[in-house]
Parts: structure tokens; sequence; C-alpha cells
């Protein structure tokens, strides 16, 4: 066999396994694993007689559109769906400002090949989305991470980031946010900060992708709907880049999900998206789309916050039972995640190795941090296991986090004595 | 609205419409138009009681992982049924050099960003497939064009260039080949030749790149299974890089098709396509698995033969009857294409105004050539009408193109009396 890497592209050397994919490899190892590691919706509160219904139907029309080619924008009724949700979150969307995409993750990368040159800055909150990273580094951007507090994005760093890096002469292209019920921390950007992001950008003349898959899914104790208001949904003159998702709610396999962006950048992504898939699967598109037609998005997503709602509860009761004043995480609000803070000088991703011994696997926080910072953190998805396995799994993580620290102790204790 | 121009990257700014994807636009225009234009399979061909018992089978288990996340290399054991049609084809395919792609469109995407960096050369045939060079120019790679002959591409023009090129100091990544039934022009590559091809690049040193989505459409009259052997089943040392579809055979809506590639090259295949769009539509994978599985695609192959190679005869009948000696074109022996070379003179693209004024459209030939070549020739596609329409259409056409020349007459008489 030759030797290929000389034959590779820049961009592909530096390419890296995600770690959240990784993990799916431990699990298809098919030993009795408990994950809290990729960000799956739950299964079981899939519409699956709907959706057998409507593949039934569509199917015996033999209406051969359903599975042929189609336009690249996506699939027109579909597409003024789209336009429909988004009304009701506040943005007006012309249809030239919408564009179907294979999952958010292709609208990711859209973004980078249409607007990143190597070395462009592209701000990101500190921890932020792996796949958005991922797509990033692979236009191989230059990415600067900003801090967060309790509500959101840190302004005053965001400001001072941007002053360092125009000093320096670097190009900033835009700043990347996921607003709602952030991933990995599940943080929630005040209203008033949103409103003060949006003049920021405006003021400093830097472009929003806003990220916005989990916003259906507030939970109704702790977040309303008024809070969940897209950036987008105040952005007069183009500023925001907008991109939301059926994946969480009605299902991910489909790959159907959504950019809204200004007339000239719709355009482009659309021709970057021919070169790259031609269009999104056509038989998933016409699913989606009469899953919306017929009602069954709006009977899913009252079920969905409550459903969720509940495993957070479950989890945060364990969490609490389990570790006691040993970890801090703040309070999820909705969507899938719980970001937990280890005690000073734990490695969550050398702690691995140990936890996957113990049947549990989790995202080590590291690999959210474009800083390399973090290493004392980790994300916990609660959406996808039941009620039972989210209890039993906290308890091994519990166990693996004690044997973490009492194996650090006696380290530290050896090399004490190894010292004196 | 802000100016949105100096975001853009550099590869955006260069970024253009496909000129197969633009006549989509004309066809929603609802008038009764004759396409000739995209290469989009016969509907009434697909499987659609297969399709419908299969998605209800499917669906009514409630299996999760149908609608799930997946692994991105692709559903497992699709990619074994893969591994299987591979071994038909002579190819041995061990799964760690098998990727499911959303499309072969992103396959030839994921070829782009693992091996090109901007200003690379990348060889291919002159005319070659538009989709493949939008896929390298996004990818900002400077594509020279080799001559073809009646058995595909010229070795002696091919071995020119390369030693041409290596003089100017440029790096030469790999070629590209269409080998079977070649999109536009319906070639096919003899099988000596593709011998000589891989040994032409072992010496060389450089990669091939093998597209290869309508083998499977061999017409009986004209061609055998032998003679669409790919050059990958020859490849001893892991120096092509293949391509297939199920676009053509199944259904395009689905968007699966696959890469088969070296180890090194498949893992960052892998990585690439991670942050391009995390995994293939899970439904559309178990389809297929499923479609293959039950036989539905070895009874659909002989069926899909026979449908086009009629088609193909209905087309060259009614093209020798409306055009007489006006025109010239290679006898198609498998494919979805005929390709037209029209008299000297007559630019295709200039053309399309008049026959879309006609009822007809066709894709003009320039788009095939990376070296601005073919003004006048063009491509049809006989695989998508009915037999009455391509009749129809033909007849429309050799109105146009009889009307061309008659302006075109007319004009050059009025310039010579003005000169005189």
């Amino acid at each position: 066999m030759m030797h290929h890497d000389r034959f590779l592209s820049r961009a592909a050397e530096r390419m890296q396994q995600s770690a959240i994919r990784k993990m799916g490899t431990v699990l298809a190892s098919g030993r009795d694993i408990i994950s809290f590691a990729p960000g799956y919706p739950a299964p079981d509160t899939f519409a699956w007689r709907d959706f057998q219904s409507i593949a039934s139907d569509l199917l015996s029309s033999q209406d051969g559109s359903l599975l042929q080619y189609g336009p690249t924008r996506g699939y027109r009724p579909l597409l003024e769906a789209i336009a429909g949700l988004q009304q009701k979150r506040s943005i007006s969307s012309p249809l030239d400002e919408l564009l179907v995409t294979t999952g958010s993750q292709q609208g990711l990368d859209l973004v980078a090949r249409v607007l990143i040159d190597p070395g462009d800055v592209i701000l990101v909150e500190l921890p932020t989305y792996v796949g958005a990273i991922s797509a990033f580094r692979n236009a191989q951007a230059s990415m600067v991470g900003v801090a967060q507090e309790a509500d959101g994005i840190d302004l005053a760093a965001l400001d001072a980031t941007w002053e360092r890096l125009q000093g320096e002469g670097r190009r900033i292209k835009f700043l990347y946010v996921v607003p709602n019920f952030q991933n990995p921390t599940g943080l929630l950007i005040g209203l008033a900060k949103r409103q003060r992001l949006l003049e920021w950008a405006e003021r400093r003349d830097v472009l929003i992708v806003e990220d916005d898959p989990y916003r259906e899914l507030y939970f109704e104790d702790s977040a309303s709907e008024a809070e969940v208001r897209p950036i987008k949904a105040d952005d007069r003159h183009g500023r925001v880049i907008y991109l939301s998702s059926f994946s969480k709610t009605l299902a991910p396999g489909y790959r159907v999900a959504w950019i809204s962006a200004p007339p000239p950048l719709a355009m482009k992504f659309e021709m970057a998206k021919q070169a790259e898939d031609l269009l999104t699967g056509s038989l998933d598109q016409r699913m989606i789309h009469e899953a919306i037609r017929r009602g069954v998005l709006d009977r899913q997503l009252p079920l969905l916050r409550q459903h969720y709602a509940r495993k957070r509860d479950v989890m945060e009761d364990a969490l609490r039972r389990e570790f006691g004043d040993l970890v801090s995480w703040p309070n999820p609000k909705g969507g899938f995640f719980l970001w937990l803070t280890l005690p000073a000088g734990i490695d969550a991703d050398r702690m691995l190795e140990r936890a996957i011994g113990n049947g549990v696997i989790y995202v080590a926080g590291e690999a959210f941090y474009v800083n390399g910072a973090g290493k004392n953190t980790m994300r916990l998805c609660f959406s996808a296991p039941t009620a039972e396995r989210i209890e039993a799994g906290v308890a091994r993580l519990a166990t693996t986090l004690r044997a973490e620290m009492a194996a650090a102790t006696t380290a530290a204790g050896a090399a004490g004595r190894g010292t004196s």
C-alpha cells in the first residue's frame, strides 16, 4: 500500500475525530454502558404512528417528486411551512432568505465555507458547540473564545476581545452564539443582553451566527417562550444568520434543518450546497412537511417539554444525592444538557477510561473549549436515557469520581513521600 | 439592508450557479416544457410498492435507531451490503475502506476538501461532469482538461499534459474520470485503456478519482458487464478512490451513495463528513439497505437497462429523422446521456432562449468544459421523459436549430451588405 499523507490538503492534515462521535465507538462495543455522551433525543418520544401513516400516504401516491432530485433551496411547501414557524418566533422570512440544510451541521459548514478564509477570526463562547468548532476549523478559521456569565456571553469581555484583535489588525468575520439552552452549558442568554449583543454587532461591524436548535424545548417551570426570542427577530439590517432544525423536535435521522439569512448570503449558501450535496433528502423533506401540516409538530412540543424537564429533574436530584457538594452546575432551563464542574485538579478526559470501566460515559469538557481550558468539566446529556438509567448512570459517575479523587490523593501522597 | 460582499470568503466570491440546476428554475415556471436538461431517472421505474412496504415494516418496528443519529461511516449492515455489491464488481472492500455519503455529490466534495489546496492541479476529461467541476472549484483547484477519444481519455494527451505541468513546477493531485457512460458524453473507456490508465497513475504518482454512478445501466445490445469493470478492481496499491451511488438505480431522493478508498483516506473523508453533515439520513440508509436485502435492487437492474436502452433508441431515431446530417453524436452504450455536436458557429447557450420559447430545454455543452470550449455542443438526457415526449422534444429542438441557423445566415448576410 502506498503512502497517502503527501496528497492531503492542509485542512485535512488538521482534521480531528469529534470527541462526541468517538463515544459512538465505545457504545457500539455492545457492553452495558449508560451514555450521557451524545446529545440524542429520546426515541420513545418520536411520533412513530404519525410517521408511519405519513410514509404510507406519501409513497402510495407514487408522486415521482417524492424520490426524485429537487431544488437545492428545498421543497417549496416545506420552505413555506418554515416561514410560518419563523413567523411564530417573530422572524419575518421571505422565501429568498430560507434554505433547507442537511441538518444544522451542514448549515454551520455552509456558513464556514461562504464566510471564512484561512486565518479569519471567528468569535465563540467559552465553551461552545463542538460541531461548530469542527466546521470552522476545517475552513481554517482562527477561533477566539469569550467567557460566559450566568446570563450568557460576557459583553465586556467580548468587546475587549474585539478591541485587542482589531488592534492586532485581525479580520473578525462573525460571532457564533447558541442563545437558547446552549450546547454544552445549557445557559440562556438574557433578553436585554440579546438586544445589546445585536447593537454591539452593528457598532463593531461583525456578523452574528445564531444557532438555535433547542429553543422549543424550554422547561415551563423555569423559562417562558418570551425568554427564547431569537436575536434574529430584532435584526433590521441583515446582521444575523439564523439556524434551526427539526432534529430535536421531530427526529434527527431525517437530517432536515434550515438557515435564514439575508438574500445575498442565502444565495451563496445555496451555491455552496449545490456543490456539497445537491439537495437535502426528498422523502425526508416531505415527511417533515407533512408532520408540520398535520399538526404533529405542534402536538409534540408540549410533550417534549414535559419529557425532558422530568429527565432534567431526575438528573439533578441524582447529582445532589450522589455527589453532595463535590460538583456544581448551572440549572438547565431547557434543552438536553447539564454542564458539570468537577473539583479542581480532576481531568475529565483522563477520568473517562475509569468511567467506561464503571459503565458510564460523558463528553469531557475540554473538547468544547477553543483555548484548552475546561479540563475539570463535563457535558452530561439527560435527554436520551430513561429515568432509571439516569439514576444508575449518575451513581456510576459518582463512584468513578470518588475513585479518581482517591487515586489522585494516593499519587500525591506517594509523590510527597518521594520528595520528603 | 447592509452590504455583505466584504464578508465573503474568496471561494464564495467565485461560486457559481450550476448550469443544470438553473434549468430547474425554468421547469418550475410551470409552462409545457420538455426537459432534456437534468439527468433525472424515470420516476415510473421506481420500485414504489417495495418502498411502501419497506417503509411500513421499518416504521412499525419503532426501532429507535431508524430515526436517530448514527455513525458517520454509515449504517453497518448497509456498509456490509455495499461491500457485497463491490465484490460483484471485482473490488475487494474491507469495511475500513467504505463510507456512506449523502449522494455522490458529497463524495466529490469530500474528495475536494481532503485532497485539494488552493492552486493544486486536478486533471479532468474534456468535457466532464459539472458537479465535479463545482466541487473542485469551491476548493479553489486549478482544473486542466484532457481530450477524449472514442474509447475515452486520450492517454498521449494526458501524459503530455502531465509533463507540461510538471515542467512548470505545478502540483498534480489527481485525475478525475467517469469511465462508464460518462456524464456528459456517454463514452465508455476501453478495457485495455483502463489498465494503461492505472499504470500511468502509478508511474506519474497521481491518484485516480473514479466516479461510477452509471455502471449498472449498460445496454445489453451494445455493452457487456465485462466492459464496465472498474479501474479500482485492479488497484493493488491504494491508487484509486472509487465513488458509486444508488441514485440512478433505486432513487436519488434518498441521497445514498458511497466512497471506497484506502483506509487512511477513508478516515479523513469520515472526519470531513463529521463536520459537513454528521451522517447520511438514517431512514434513507435503512430503506436502501432493505431494498438490497429484499432483492429489489437485483430485480430492478435488468428492467432499468431495458427501459433506458429503449429511450436511447427513441431519441437516436428521432434525431436521425429530424436533423439528418446536421448534428452528430457518439452512440450511447449505457447511462442517461447523449452528447450532441451542432454545426460550427452555433452557440448552444445563446440558442437556449429560442429553445425555451419552443418548449424544450437542454444543458449547453460549455458548462462541462474547464477550458471554455464546446460552444456548439449540448447534453441531452433521454432518461426522464416518456418516449412520446422525447420525440416531440427532438422535433422542437430541430425547429429551434433551423431557426437559429436561418437567423445566423440572415445576420451574416446583413453584416455582409453592411460592409459592402
